[in-house]
């Protein structure tokens, strides 16, 4: 480069793997963002915005899936000191929490959204830069605050336009799940550094029970698992027995369902017909529908789940625990009216990142979409979060509660859009275009009477000399709306206003008697531009 | 380190200069934010929103007062590439407008509203990560969008409360400026490169003007200037007549102020009384009050201090293009209505960047604030801008006329918070107290009530035990009211409401018998709360 002649152009783009937004992808994600803020807020969280740059070490290395510190963060040295750009909003509340301990109040509410960054291979529709959403309350160790938060969600997901029955929370508990690790053999509460490796390797196949079947996690917890282009994932290496334990777990929630549809309708869910299709068919079944309808089926819906747990984790006194949490959590949803279409216990969720130590919980919305193969498949996760109790430790040396969720901002917008139920529109300004270069400021006049009746309008300000340009322009911004005004016009004090919408809408499909009947341009006098225009936009409305 | 035993404890602070926005602090950002968003929404300018993180070579090096390149930005290295976060909304708007110019209308109008980080030495209430907030017209050469740039800069701050008579935008034009350095010979059009230096250090002299005074300008266009502290900043080298071209330049507002007045008074400004302490008294004149209040003498002003300035540049054909342009913003605005109360051709004004190349304003608060040292003084600038018609043309090698707007948002921020003008309240939720922790869904359930009626409330979710700590938390968060309801009141079917605004109120106030007279708590039926609850919380609007 040093020998290049003569200046060289820097080249204009964004840097791999960030993108940029316009228009209506800034303002759908402000308007949804907004009524997620006022859900918040009326639970009684405050904002909190951090900066992007925090230290190193308090970043720590908790990024999921991710061994090495600095790697998948943004780094750089300072004087010795290295900062990097925060790859989520927990890791700075956890620092905001032990830095201003003597301060802020005890439970502390915060909510925050902002961009975080990550340094990954960019794929498609995977940025190093995005968007997350979360609150938490930290200093609460009571499940209260799990279960407030899993309203919390419920209403915030309704809020931004996700209706009733298109989604479901889903609730568990990772104490239940160390429960079942220490009858499994491979939790020994005496010495928890034992087996760290394999419950790793189990919390991350059972993560992945969506995407890999049962199948898929049962051979991740045994020997390993070969995928289609034959790649070979070690698993943890429990035994059939072992794993059994593990699985019976993670599908807690199926094996019960069809329990009881076994019981009703005196089927022995045992025999041998009792296989995989079956299963599919019997689960669409209407009666599964009718689980947590009323408040009794609820009660009684709760009541089996956590006594197949309890039976399950036998006498390890932490999955006990787990499981009276559980129960506290589905009694208080239960009174709080939170049924079971919306807030489930459902053991198949264990969140992927290590610092959970309680609750857990994810929101799926469950109808259906067609992904880029064409093939239709269920939306999926948009957010998740947990009960993480030792992340403020690690600077102050106390245990401090904490529990939160955090919203995907990009996969919620991007449900929201599948569903119609983007607020933003991308409809552009009205354009006053410009005849006569002389007299722009009677066109910033008509524009300026416009925008004091809140109409949002603009002159147009390139070179006017080529009109059919300013049209170009009125088109590629979609504007609703041209004005005319030229020598004639003004002599005459009238102005000609032009319904662009229609206009195309006649171009596209009227034949030419209809045109003649819809006029899409009319003259009118200049002092009833506003009015004229207003009605005109209220036409498309 | 690497000898400490035992795990070391990350210390938990933000990075040296940056710092964490809590509650109030942030919802009133936004709140302004929101309502500038509204005013250019309606101005047909469309959000964009770019990553933080750009290409160092696509940032390029225009950051103010920085020579060396990557100096002021965070930046890093990544395969061979230099990566760094911006340092405005500007050069990522260059990059963009540049990146999609195949796609984006022209002229390509954009808002954009974000955190910005510069790497320079943190000092008292100076950040490395603040907010800006723009608003460009790219592909527009006409004055006509200066002219409405700074209309909706006027609307803006009107607009987040800052009442007309509170504020001036002063307009000048870098044109004029450039005339005037070709006829004290600093600019030699056939060789533009020559005394750029010079013309560096005169541009930066001129913008400290309202620090430095007219003599500490003098001093900085002549061989220098020695500051309190000592230190010594070279001049541009000016002769004394040079330097009185310069000055009469950046005078000229006052200075034809001044002749207007001697004109009036029939008195002669040059005889030797005419010195500074009579200047300051004349200038406070209610004639000085009077320019610019109706059409006429607005357009009167407009005409005299463009004809000085015509007789400044002399011959400059940049100079007298200059004037030209300032005239036609001059009419504009008076068309428009926009007074010099509001907007006035001021050549004091400059903007320090070098990449301005025509008309450039600067919004200035007016009112009277009182300094760190109890001083009164103006508060100053708050948002500034011009014409920028290079910038684009580093990427495409093709001149794309350009202007727009920067908002200082933490300057204008405690600006409102200086008039009482800040809408975000600090106000806590209502908090219902746990007397009796069997109890929990009852109280949540008075939460609900209360929320679902859009009071923002919450349940006490810290350890119930201490009732103190209770009703200190409510007191930590500016709660309005707490509920409370214990094992009687809860066999009574009622709750006792607390009006802490009132109790807090009345315990430093009042006397026995007011308190008397002034229940601050209630006892209501459970049926009655929100209600209740509502009222009380009218009280206190």
């Amino acid at each position: 480069m040093a020998k290049n002649k003569g200046p060289r152009r820097p080249k204009a783009e964004t840097p791999k793997g960030f993108r940029d937004y316009f228009g209506a992808e800034v303002t759908a994600r402000k308007a949804m963002l907004d009524k997620i803020a006022a859900v918040y807020h009326r639970y009684g969280f405050d904002a909190l915005e951090t900066s992007g740059v925090e230290t190193v070490e308090a970043l720590g290395k908790f990024l999921p899936d991710v061994d090495r510190p600095n790697e998948g963060v943004f780094a750089w040295e300072e004087d010795g000191d290295w900062l990097a750009l925060r790859y989520d909003l927990t890791a700075p509340l956890a620092r905001v929490a032990a830095q201003y301990r003597n301060d802020l109040p005890t439970p502390y509410r915060r909510y925050a959204m902002g961009p975080v960054w990550r340094n990954e291979k960019p794929g498609p529709g995977r940025f190093r830069q995005f968007y997350q959403c979360d609150a938490d309350t930290v200093g609460a160790a009571s499940v209260a605050a799990d279960t407030e938060i899993c309203a919390m969600l419920a209403d915030a997901l309704e809020a931004v336009g996700i209706a009733r029955g298109d989604y479901v929370i889903r609730v568990n508990n990772r104490k239940v799940l160390n429960g079942v690790m220490e009858v499994a053999g491979i939790l020994d509460p005496a010495d928890p550094s034992k087996f760290e490796a394999e419950r790793g390797i189990v919390l991350r196949a059972i993560d992945k029970l969506d995407r890999l079947g049962v199948e898929g996690v049962r051979a991740l917890l045994g020997q390993g698992r070969k995928d289609e282009s034959g790649d070979f994932t070690k698993g943890a290496g429990l035994s059939d027995e072992q794993a059994a334990i593990v699985s019976k777990f993670v599908n807690a929630n199926e094996e019960l369902r069809l329990e009881m549809w076994a019981e009703r309708n005196e089927y022995d869910k045992f025999s041998p017909e009792w296989d995989t299709r079956i299963r599919a068919a019997l689960l669409s079944d209407p009666f599964f529908n009718d689980f947590g309808k009323d408040k009794a089926s609820l009660e009684f819906w709760n009541n089996r789940i956590c006594n197949y747990l309890e039976e399950l984790v036998d006498k390890s006194d932490i999955g006990l625990e787990g499981v009276r949490e559980l129960r506290e959590i589905g009694a208080l949803l239960d009174d709080l009216g939170y049924d079971a279409k919306r807030i489930i216990i459902d053991p198949s969720v264990v969140r992927g990142l290590g610092y959970y130590t309680g609750p857990v919980f994810e929101a799926e919305l469950t109808f259906e979409i067609t992904d880029e193969k064409g093939r239709p498949r269920q939306f999926g996760s948009v957010a998740g979060g947990g009960r993480y109790d030792d992340l403020v430790k690690r600077f102050t040396g106390q245990a401090v509660p904490a529990t939160g969720v955090s919203i995907g901002v990009d996969r919620l917008l991007a449900a929201l859009a599948a569903k119609g139920r983007l607020e933003a529109s991308a409809q552009g300004p009205v354009v006053v275009t410009v005849m006569d270069r002389e007299r722009m400021s009677d066109y910033m006049g008509m524009v300026q009477d416009l925008r004091a009746e809140g109409i949002r309008a603009e002159t147009y300000l390139g070179n006017p000399k080529n009109f059919g340009n300013q049209l170009k322009y009125a088109d590629k911004r979609q504007s609703p709306i041209a004005i005319i005004q030229g020598e004639d016009e003004a002599a005459r004090g009238v102005v000609q206003v032009k319904d662009l919408i229609l206009g195309a809408k006649i171009a596209a499909e009227a034949t030419v008697e209809e045109w003649k009947s819809q006029p899409a341009q009319v003259e009118v006098r200049r002092e009833d531009l506003v009015v004229t225009v207003r009605e005109m936009l209220g036409r498309h409305r």
